[in-house]
């Protein structure tokens, strides 16, 4: 007899899928949905249940925990709100846990929504990609009550290898969105230092390998530079999602009325690259733009 | 009897006098000169011997090895050229080390300049700053003949923890232009991102604390962006260093007609932050010049 009710599972693309299929290793009953319903087939086969709707989830989950990792703010939003939404239906004590990468404000407006209904929200975004993901090795980002955040731990260990509570509701998505400005910059500017190097006839390989240990060493240096010198951009993590992630940033910054000018200029250029057609890229591919935006200035 | 002639160490900056401690430690007979030479003092009480001028020492070292570690290009220039100029003076199978940050073209002139007097050079710049000069750990990122870097090496060993052949002459300060690119971009998109992040709520130390170990992981985030968070700005490596070096990575890109938006927005930063008289604290302190540059756009 199973007297805990599922834990529900929204959004199978290639993060959610991952990270739901290491709840299932771990033990956990789930209960999933996707607006694709044929992606739910694989995990079915391994013996979650399916919802054909976030209403009938909620109605299987009762008050226990549903996860939601879907594409970006605006399918959020279709699955959270309005009438059929999943925040009109779930049950008082009912803990709703976003680990996609939304807007900060609609995270505020969500937690209020749920609070509204006697239930709570966790902001807990991730980073790790689609490898963390499948290894369980993710890094997690959450805002929160403490006291949920300590209910969704054990869930958190079956997908990460760290979670951070940085605060409260929206402080998981400020500590994602200072991420991939981050990880955009740095991308950037890693392709643009390699290709100065090459064009001046050094091997962009030995220039990697000399700064591995040095003040410019990061996880992309030694993940996306390698890609890099490899031209290996079959994604992995697209630029599109990188373009959206910093695009999302810049509304913020906007939002609240500060300049933030490098952050800017590196939005430009991945708005470049994705207008270059570009954008079906894995990130690493930031590169291809920097060596296309420099033949079409410089005519041969 | 002293049968082999002392090693040369001409500037003896934070980092070359640190450098030359470490010489003399590992057993080295070392002639020195500086420009100021009251910083001579604490390494003479330590054995070595002063010259008075670049000729004087290069008659002292005659065949054996020369290492330069001045301020800037232009320093660099008065050392080594001209009719006082070391180059003019070394003696044949000498060579000369460049362990500055010096430009691309000015490091292929003095290469060839000590072709003609049938000695050798190496450009072989650094990364680790002031800590890694005096913990012996530095990384040389060196370019020139494989078997002037052997000759070189036991030198290196003894101020650095790593030593990477990039290529030929010109090759390692390709390498160093690479990582201040990637060194000044990633302080300048940390300081953003956890300045945007303070301003809607969201605690910076733990936003920090949440990045380690992701995608936006990276040396900078650890040590600088520990910085930031205590607001320790005291230099360390001055902003207006990091400033000379992305304008060198500028002009590079100029004269190859390279086009950088990426370099070029983060130097504009770095000008904005030594333009309103910042430039004499750490290069962490780019934060300040993030919340200076909004304070200014955003009358309180």
């Amino acid at each position: 007899m199973n007297t805990i009710p599922s834990v529900g599972f929204i959004g199978l693309g290639l993060m959610g899928h991952a990270m739901a299929k290491q709840l299932i290793k771990a033990g956990y009953s789930l209960c999933i949905h996707s607006r694709t319903a044929s992606k739910a087939e694989p995990l079915i086969a391994l013996g979650a249940t399916y919802a054909q709707t976030p209403v009938e989830l909620a109605k299987i989950v009762k008050n226990n925990i549903i996860i939601v990792c879907v594409t970006d703010s605006t399918a959020l939003e279709d699955v959270m709100l309005g009438a059929q939404g999943l925040l009109s239906h779930i049950d008082p004590g009912c803990l709703v846990i976003d680990m996609g990468t939304s807007r900060f404000d609609l995270t505020q407006t969500l937690a209020k929504q749920a609070q509204v209904q006697g239930a709570h929200f966790l902001d807990a975004p991730v980073s790790g990609g689609q490898i963390g993901a499948q290894q369980g090795t993710l890094s997690i980002m959450a805002g929160g009550h403490p006291a949920q955040l300590e209910r969704a731990q054990p869930l958190f260990n079956a997908m990460a290898k760290q979670t951070t509570h940085v605060g409260g509701n929206g402080c998981g998505q400020l500590a994602k969105t200072a991420n991939q400005m981050i990880v955009g910059a740095t991308l950037n500017i890693v392709a643009e230092a390699l290709f100065l190097a090459k064009k001046n006839g050094a091997d962009p390989a030995k220039v990697r390998a000399a700064l591995g240990g040095g003040f410019a060493d990061s996880k992309i240096l030694q993940l996306h530079g390698q890609r890099m010198v490899d031209k290996a951009f079959t994604p992995g993590a697209r630029a599109t999602t990188q373009l959206k992630d910093l695009q999302q940033a810049a509304d913020l910054a906007q939002n609240c009325a500060l300049n933030l000018p490098l952050n800017q200029a590196c939005l430009s250029q991945w708005q470049g690259m994705v207008d270059a057609d570009l954008g079906g890229l894995d990130q690493a591919g930031i590169l291809a733009w920097v060596a296309l935006n420099n033949e079409q200035i410089i005519p041969k």
